[in-house]
């Protein structure tokens, strides 16, 4: 059973000023859960249903408040409806500067606003082998319960740093693609070592901020009549070409 | 100014029971709404601002209802926050049968449930050139708002036929690619003539009576840890590379 306070404590966690205040946000759903556990995230509070708790290891998250609640309290606490087993509390981390290396394939998100957009790509690129993100400063918050579910957990595995972009790229010496609509067809990207993509706005495309800074623009081939794909399947269009001819050196 | 029996009306076809009764959809936005009225749907009632009936030929949609309406009026009327010029009722097609054919990629969706998700697969299919989609009885309604919202339009561009997947393929010849986690490496296949190509539920993959049907097996490979692609991320990265190899012909 949750108390009335910490239930709203909980659900403040949905609008970004409170998650901001408390420097918390919220997991939902068994998996996801059990993998917050396990992370190097600090969590604070677990509820779950009695069969989640009992299928967690003796001694799982002892320097967190478990409560134990009952299906239907669950589906009221949280954002999803899915969520059946499991919800937590955890820590957000700092704000971490991350360095684009050579060899390795960096993200750059240039105003993603719609947060399943976000938790989509963050998937994306937890599947394509990519671990850091650097996002401008108004592309959706992270810990938003929709960019967190739509990461189906790959927020643990990827890094996602927010600064601005223009400045970000001032500092780097690595080619950087830009995803556009009349750029080089990237079916014909024969060799790519690493370096950084961008992926631009679902409206607006590439900022002119950052446009300057792009040293390759490329462009999946369309095949119909679609004006466009949206920034997620861009990405993952992109990821798939670029693993596909970096295994190739 | 809209009646208030018409914006009951307009409301009540957010839910499948009244959509199926009055065999009525609504469009959102000016620019699907502009590319609606240019298509063979039938067009009922168009709700639009002064703004955007202005920009629209002279004499278009004769048959159809045209109502001034504010923005917020507007807002008020649809599903999604970002409409603010235009609302469209319109009649839907019947589920008329559609033959895959050799040369082509038809998609078959397999109990795809997510509305957003077959939104997207829509979107990307008029993106890759591929016009016929057959979808099983378990797959979301192709008149949900969730769904022609997704599309972006191309709703207009691509049928979708709804039927018994296992009796569908009973009755085809051609190659059945189906897209799984522990299949071919899809950078692979370098030949590729067209066939069908299966997606898989969300959560259940490809369903035990479709299974038996696929002659092929493929998978994107995976550099990271993400357990899964969603279904839109798979059909577009597989449909890419589709069309890759069909182009080396």
């Amino acid at each position: 059973m949750i108390s009335k306070a910490k239930s709203k404590f909980i659900k403040s966690l949905q609008i970004k000023k409170y998650r901001k205040q408390e420097q918390c946000f919220v997991v939902e759903g068994g998996k996801s859960v059990s993998e917050l556990i396990r992370s190097d995230y600090q969590v604070l509070t677990i509820a779950g249903t009695r069969e989640f708790l009992d299928s967690q290891p003796a001694g799982f998250a002892v320097a967190a408040e478990v409560i134990e609640v009952g299906n239907e309290e669950l589906g009221k606490l949280g954002d999803f409806q899915m969520n059946h087993t499991a919800l937590a509390v955890a820590r957000m981390k700092p704000n971490k500067p991350l360095t684009a290396e050579a060899g390795e394939i960096t993200l750059l998100l240039d105003d993603i606003r719609d947060p399943g957009n976000l938790g989509t790509i963050i998937r994306a690129a937890d599947w394509f082998g990519v671990t850091k993100i650097i996002a401008s400063e108004g592309t959706a918050d992270l810990y938003n319960p929709k960019v967190i579910n739509a990461t189906m957990g790959s927020f643990l595995r990827v890094d996602v740093y927010y600064t601005s972009l223009p400045e970000y790229l001032a500092g780097i010496s690595l080619p950087v693609l830009g995803a556009v609509l009349d750029g080089d067809d990237i079916h014909g990207c024969s060799f790519w070592n690493g370096g950084v993509l961008v992926i631009g706005n679902e409206s607006h495309g590439i900022s002119a901020g950052v446009a300057p800074n792009i040293t390759r623009r490329v462009t999946i081939p369309r095949y119909g009549k679609a004006e466009s794909l949206n920034a997620g399947m861009a990405t993952v269009v992109i990821l798939d070409n670029l693993r596909r001819v970096q295994k190739k050196d």
